[in-house]
């Protein structure tokens, strides 16, 4: 973090920021330019008070220079990163595996979530998915899911889906919407928890799934820049919560096409760059648009994640929610195969990525003369 | 509503769609073009199944053409727009006067808080704001408000703020954040609601809320449209409720200067073309820099805006939250005065405003003949 | 400007990028922290080769401080800030004040533009505006101007133009869309120069612009930040040109009601603290909805613009491109009447704006006490 | 196209819409709602003069159906897509393999590009790339390309990067960014033109564009939907030019981690849905990180593009312009092979992606049965 003072601020007042800083422990550096003076403050500024500092008399901004999650953050270095698993039932997510996600949108029956089980698993899909209290825009859908309404809907709904799951030995997937439900959730006998979308920046469900030992895969606001979603999902590992699942699933943009953008720069972001959680693809939601979650999610999988989220339906035509982005059966059988081919190349090409920290130094030695050669002068 | 046909549509498909929105009771009418067909559904589609149908064989997509909202919507004509009234305590918001709602961000502390109020009254605003469970975007804060962790915790932050207004005869506003926490704040005895820009999506406490008899103040969140916004509203207000405040806090945006993108052309539309509910312009959050605040509400005053969020604090150097976005008390004082000639203003220039409904007839009479003086043309 | 090198630098690196900014002449500091070392670059940083020290190895990242943008930006300080004046014709913009430009989006004939010019005249706007070569999003429209296709229809549009300014004494604007064809602006005696929308970044004609004498107005682009925008301004200005006035006309954003959405926190960012340069608001454009033009505006004014750009036509239902956007007469007429009133309160407001830079010395002082008094600690 | 009547227009008003259609050669046909009329508009559209509709009396808004672009357009259906072939040189561009087109940012001496050539050549990638004229952000950069300053100096640096590419067997890509320069490109030897993201709506550079013979790579500008970027190539088109390359490099989006946001979902509309045109990915701008070009190329691949742009330098660390996002010499030939096993896999996937119109049929014969089986109802 850099303190920058404002071209008014006397010396008083950047003694005073800096006296601040030391009696929180802080070390500081200093730099005293023409105009302005910069205060660098040394360490951990996770805990940093910042919002104190900022009204800090002379204070004119924050320069932020490490990051604030740390938890989330990736801990390895370039040519050695480090990528961490999560288990979901009894499988492991995010290892050497892909893993592949799938369901209908909404529980919808017991026949149905039945059927949609057994499709999933024919499939070569690992992990079910299904919603029993559904997010809608528009409050006049008229159809809220399967477990809206009581705590005897909700507890219903729940069993369903874990009942087909245990017929067709695939651990399941839930969404969450109120706080208060996650015990319910772990009850019945859910094997991971998700956060929509909507709820991405809520607060009070976020605190809870603090205390879970469910593994949550979160997926991303879709205003949220990457590095400010990682606070987010910050948020639930800040007391050592360790078991979450990142998911990208659009953003907002200029384009209207989609339903949403997918951001697999963010995806390619996180996996080399900025976190060791896996990371999911939802090209579901991502495109809004069903002839374009196979090749979106192939994409998704080059770019870096390891988890494919993905709707589909025994007959997406009778769905009672977004049946219109669900794939049919067919497709959601190739799209499984192609994914895992997909993968296959992944991890196959993967020797062929060579971070540039790897090869400044050789590059470096080069200058001189690269220069001589390319403009002559030395 | 249109249903935009497939080119692909058979004649069986076409009159399989005829004959299910006939079954729901809708009229319809066709337009057989020379590569596809279009259906219109008339009368009131709020309530239309639209998943089932998008799903029907030959249906490409649907394409609105009247609102989904109903009870947030405009319902005036151009010249005689209706625009309703709702009561914060004993305030009538959104009719004559403009009413600005100024306070910290967070409750404090007793004393803190009843200086505040004190501030505030002195300053002639006329309700009371202050959150007593904050929202972080950074997990390590600290600070997440005087009613953060526990009930007691809660009761006891409302307790104060409750406490401070009525000293000051200040209704007052608090945001919840927690659809379980509904009725503490009733009972407490707060004034008003808030749902904060991060929860404007959440599902489960705008569906609580229908249920308060308390007025809300529903921030837009800042990835929705304004038409999705007012879809959000209705959420709330879908089974009767009436007394809901509209408030823009800022939309993202190329820009990156301001922390938030205020969008007062949304204002204007929904005061000028989509809505009877009063609006809120909070520049607070909608600049993120103290310094805008006061021309960015006057701004937002003169797009539309009836109400006005602000913060304030007796001291923005010592407050544990957002500080650098609160106005000094001298600033909201003469923000409040500046408020209330800008708003004397706007209903002066309101004659002036001529609704393009009111001209056309004339100017069609002139068609021909303009055409012809300025193009030689009949 | 900061260049934070890696956590892997080594000393020698970071000696070789100090001693680089010696020999570039620049005096350096430095910070040397736990994890990585951060060196200081002081002075006019506009003209440093960021490129060559961005790769130079161990060098992470480089940290804007001072902004890169000299001319147009603001020199003054709290409370004094400095507003330039431009001379369009002999119209003194940006001073005392509010300029109106009007007229129709295209000359479309000579019948056409004499009757628009008495509009603007009768209406007491002070500018004549009107397209000779139109931007069209569809090469299909048909119509790109009375001016387009050839030099001598360039000619005979310029020259439309310019005699409808004469006979009603107002200066003229006209959009320039190619830069071999100033000279030819010049020529015929127009008054002010255009940058429109989609040529906000065109470094051709930008860089072409520097050696006109005439006034230009330069709009921003709709995906800029508001400081990249004054950088994309700046390059009119890199070798000595003054003569330059901001047009904020609405950027990109989620909202996609209005066409485009106007920033009017831009504006205000730019009139009070960024930005010595006269701004301009254009609702036209920046709505897309005549019925929004009047309210936008007006807000745009109490945002900090004192140009006001917009489009009216004799009868717009006759328009041959951008109508529906245009104002009927009356409408104008109101719309300046009602601006130069908004104007006025403006200017009579202007004493009741603080700058936070003049309170902070004193709540500096108080804040051991205020701690004391809120917190009940020292 | 449909033309939608306000509440309030009158049978009169309706009936001008129709018989000023009809004027223009088109069939119409109408759906009279409860509330309102609508027209439909039967045939091409693409030259019908929206905006003389728009302005008609008691016309609310024209809601497009089928698409303004033609030429551009996707002309195949379900499952026998067209997809077009360019000619770059003697290269078959969108055929049957990948065209990996590479280079420097800029070409700056004649050992650099003769290098850079050698390098390019030895990777395996067909096409070399260099800048002559350069885009800049800031006007003081410094540098803004061997050929900028006089037509001289442009004349040298195309002969540079002729010669290079004539030395090593590679056709020529090179930015254009003035229209009256475009002879000058022809007439030294290049063998595509490229239009640079800052130009994407630059109108008289894509006017000018029409008449040439060489193929042209237009980038979509970075605030533009996929549709309207399509509207805009079209420009380019519109007198029957056919060579024209689509390029998607990133749009604005909250994410600020990435220099622009890489929407491969625009990507896989295009190839999928959309246009008959070859479609390349940069992902050197489209990320500015060069770490994130290698797995971004490859999902680029994946979700359609059949094109690759990348930067690359023999000594990136020396290069005067965008160094820091071009690959090193290694990162470039391990990129090329990777590129080449996606492509390959890509291509073998294919048989797997099945097109839901293919499926819908099949599925619908089934509905009864699975309302039943699913829900218990007929």
């Amino acid at each position: 973090m850099i303190v920058k003072m404002s071209k008014w601020a006397t010396p008083e007042q950047i003694a005073a920021v800096e006296t601040k800083l030391h009696e929180w422990g802080y070390k500081t550096g200093k730099m005293v330019g023409e105009e302005i003076t910069l205060i660098g403050v040394y360490g951990d500024i996770s805990r940093l008070p910042t919002g104190e500092i900022r009204e800090m008399g002379g204070v004119d901004a924050l320069i932020p220079i490490s990051r604030a999650y740390k938890r989330a953050a990736q801990k390895g270095e370039p040519g050695r990163l480090i990528h961490k698993t999560v288990r979901i039932g009894d499988m492991e997510v995010g290892g050497d595996a892909l893993t592949v996600i799938a369901g209908p949108c909404s529980v919808e029956s017991e026949a149905q979530i039945m059927e949609a089980a057994r499709m999933v698993k024919a499939a070569g899909a690992k992990v079910l998915r299904g919603g029993v209290v559904k997010y809608r825009s528009s409050p006049y859908s008229g159809w809220e899911g399967i477990g809206s309404g009581s705590v005897e809907a909700l507890r219903h709904g729940l069993k369903l889906i874990v009942k087909a799951g245990k017929e067709f030995e695939l651990p399941t997937v839930v969404e969450v919407l109120d706080p208060h439900d996650v015990a319910i959730y772990e009850d019945m006998g859910v094997d991971c928890l998700q956060v929509g979308e909507p709820n991405s920046k809520n607060q009070a469900l976020l605190n809870r799934l603090r205390e879970t030992p469910l593994p949550v895969i979160h997926k991303r606001g879709n205003s949220l820049d990457i590095e400010a979603y990682l606070l987010w999902v910050e948020r639930i590992m800040a007391e050592g919560k360790e078991n979450v699942i990142l998911c990208e699933r659009g953003i907002v943009s200029p384009n209207r096409y989609t339903r949403n953008t997918l951001d697999l720069g963010g995806i390619a972001a996180l996996y080399y760059q900025l976190s060791c959680l896996p990371i999911a693809i939802d090209a579901s939601h991502g495109t809004g648009i069903r002839d374009l979650v196979h090749p979106m999610t192939l994409a998704g999988i080059m770019a870096g994640a390891s988890v494919v989220l993905v709707e589909a339906h025994p007959n997406p035509l009778v769905a009672k929610s977004d049946g219109f982005q669900g794939l049919f059966p067919e497709q959601l059988t190739r799209l499984v195969t192609a994914c895992e081919r997909v993968w296959e190349l992944r991890r196959c090409l993967e020797p062929l990525y060579i971070p540039s920290a790897l090869l400044e130094r050789q590059y470096e030695t080069r200058v001189a003369a690269d220069r001589t050669r390319f403009f002559g002068v030395t």
